[in-house]
């Protein structure tokens, strides 16, 4: 499985993912998820889970089409609509070349896609994109987007994430997210790619790859961990539990 | 959907269920799923989820064999290993009655379910048992069995919860862990059912139903929220972030 969070806020966007592939509980690898096209007008990032033959192949069919300028690529999209558009026909074309393939051994066509950036001309971005090739866009009421295993993680986002979350506080609030995932879940894990992106720098502000040795990131577990205990700790009792 | 928790402690079993059932999101009902059967050398809880027409024939059938001597049934049960097999056996029944009805409907038959408490001459016990009628037991490494919507509220029980925690503090785990779940699971929903059991009494030590106008569960709620806010805002940031 995997764990990937996109985050749309007044001042940029910022993207995490973990990078723990299993086909199996025996099969364990570490591959990247977190996908960064830039050049001077634009910067997508482009987070994927499911099927990882399938997310792999689309990223390098988009790779290969960036110079190929006789048909959209995520360089000539003259906008984020444009370019998730790119990103669902492409996904669509690996589906239709893998699909049947796959159908042979029962296994489930999968892939699940968060894209978010800036093109010059608009602001900032955010999609999800599905495995049939539609998409939709956060809008002013949705601030994030999950893809995987979104549930463990899910709780303290909507708690504390509003628009107006700085950049930095969003950063650390993923990381937190994250760390709630990977404690639960054995299928997500280390190394982490946290990405942030300022509103019209048209470039990444940020690519943090976060493994185990990250001394930030383990004293943040531990303090959470200790903040979460003592929190729970203070919670008063009630009349009725207090006869218990 | 459904989320219900059962933990064994060193002092007794706390267990929490919520009521909502769903067929699709335009057809919600309440439905309590927490059941007790209760006499002089005995208590046992039952929580259930999955498929709300096997879990009630499941309990409809237990119950009404309650008096009948003639096999076995919850009140003749020597111990919980065999009062476990019972329910498995009896939901294995049910199994036979309605899968093939289903199936003819694309509808599986699911259900998993939640079993603890104490007969008379051993400790209480703690068991999952599975839509297939097998099911494990709590060993002194388990604290606790979930069904249902599990994930939202895992992280904080196994940030929190150990074998010596005090049923005070479990049910108010409990409650917080069903507060997350609530908060960002629309299939989940209150009233909820707490029940307490301490170590050899032999009988419900609590049930308290818990519904929006419960002042200590909002209280909880919010306190928790505001908790969670001041414990996030006070995590330190790392270097590397500083210049975002």
């Amino acid at each position: 499985m995997t764990y990937c969070v996109g985050m749309l806020l007044d001042t940029g966007l910022v993207f995490l993912s973990d990078s723990r592939t299993n086909a199996g509980v025996d099969h364990i690898s570490t591959f990247r998820k977190t996908f960064i096209f830039e050049r001077e007008d634009r910067v997508l990032a482009l987070l994927t889970s499911g099927n990882l033959a399938a997310t792999q192949a689309l990223v390098s069919v988009l790779r290969g089409r960036l110079s190929d300028e006789t048909q959209p690529n995520l360089y000539s999209a003259a906008n984020m609509f444009e370019a998730a558009t790119v990103v669902g026909e492409t996904l669509r074309e690996v589906h239709q070349r893998d699909a049947a393939g796959l159908a042979a051994f029962n296994i489930e066509f999968n892939a699940a896609l968060i894209l978010g950036g800036q093109i010059k001309g608009e602001p900032p971005r955010l999609f999800m994109i599905y495995a049939a090739g539609n998409f939709i866009e956060a809008t002013p009421e949705t601030t994030y987007f999950q893809v995987g295993e979104s549930k463990y993680g899910k709780p303290i986002i909507d708690r504390v994430l509003k628009r107006d979350t700085s950049l930095e506080e969003a950063a650390k609030l993923a990381l937190v997210s994250m760390d709630s995932t990977v404690k639960s879940n054995l299928s997500v894990g280390l190394p982490l790619d946290l990405t942030c992106i300022h509103t019209d720098e048209l470039k990444v502000a940020l690519h943090e790859s976060i493994d185990a040795d990250n001394p930030y990131f383990a004293a943040l577990r531990n303090r959470w961990s200790d903040a979460l205990r003592t929190a729970f700790a203070a919670l008063p009792d009630p009349d009725w539990l207090k006869g218990l």
